[in-house]
């Protein structure tokens, strides 16, 4: 369903941003990393085997928030003269989504959540390259 | 795409939290009003009669930061002893987004953005105040 | 310095808003509190016995979600008509930064990190109570 | 009062971090900023001349986000075999506050709000650069 609002959030914005659905794929997978991230740090506070989990709970917590700030940041639209500032966003987002999806796919034989997780990360990190990649092809 | 991911969390997670389903739709419908507030936020920006819409930008930007902790915090599970925290969240939360819904909804015959936002706004109420039922329902 | 700083922010808001001092003290409170509650919720992940630190940790992530919202929505000027959003929201905040106190109190005496959330969420809770107390004041 | 509680929780970490101080101070820099940022966006909303401060509202808000972030991620101890992220992740920081820094700098003479928040984003693209020094360094 959010996937559907926000598209026609981009289709209503005076700015008519170019690219929509894929800036719309971009927002939606950034939030829907967040959720699944957040829920995975949980998920690992409650195994048996915690202590194996940590780093795994910490890259989580890390990559729900920049996912969240990019999220955030790709709803404002009109950044006319800052492609720069959104291009190492991007970037910084991507590589934090493949490494939690990394230490994610570790766990994701004894823990289905790991995986689902991991999923969700490396689904974003493909949603956030292409956009980078939209954003860099000659106008 | 995120409804199925955080419910395959939810259904994989240690501790095998009841209303699955009902969490799930409640997070999902706080993260869809973040980003359909947040986007709601910078459309109106781009208006022209912005005057008129400032007061709706900061709903906006109220209504997504109440959201934002509403579904992370929703996305912990194991809040035994900690009922009367989550129904004082949920409430709070269904109070700004009504509040918002009604701002943006005296916009929404111009602006479509409003519309949309305003829908979000109504389906995320809805969402909260189911959880909320489902909480105080008897065991 | 951040509390220098907002104190200076609202000096300067054209809105000129009332009780500008205790306004600041509520936001200031706030985000030392998310920094605290992030922070402590990181150390407890490093301890030993973690596995007595799950629901610390929990309640530490859930009262920054909060109190990142609360100080984010009190940084918004202009709020006539929606004193009962607000004062909704900063009793719930009072209450998760309670209850994080609370259970941050009864590990205080083996992890000095505890007492140091403890102390913040308390000094929040005060700080949102001041603010509640003059709200509800006749103008 | 924000950074004397940051300092003693990384004092009281069982990960004993290294450059606490510097951690300390980019930690509460940046959630100073979020503070500023936050708070500008919503005095450049009451303004009069509205539709020239656009951009800097925009700016304020993706400013806030990144320094939410980096603010959170630099909390978290034990990054070993992260370097890498966390170097881009200050990089992404610092560019965005010098960016909303130059933006705030253009009004800086008319509106005081700018003016603070201008400081306080060299402040906090300051500390992250202090942070990102002692990073490199060899240990």
């Amino acid at each position: 369903m959010s996937a559907v609002a926000v598209r026609a959030m981009f289709r209503s914005h005076p700015e008519k941003p170019p690219h929509a659905e894929i800036i719309s794929r971009c927002i939606d997978s950034c939030f829907s990393c967040v959720e699944t991230c957040t829920a995975c740090a949980d998920a690992c506070l409650s195994e048996r085997e915690i202590e194996h989990l940590v780093a795994c709970v910490r890259l989580n917590l890390d990559c729900a928030a920049v996912c969240n700030a990019t999220g955030n940041i790709m709803s404002r639209a009109n950044k006319a003269g800052h492609r720069q500032l959104l291009e190492a966003l991007l970037a910084n987002c991507i590589a934090f989504c493949r490494a939690c999806a990394s230490e994610c796919a570790r766990h994701a034989e004894r823990h289905q959540h790991c995986q689902v997780c991991a999923d969700a990360c490396t689904a974003c990190a493909e949603a956030c390259n292409e956009m980078l990649n939209t954003m860099r092809m000659p106008a």
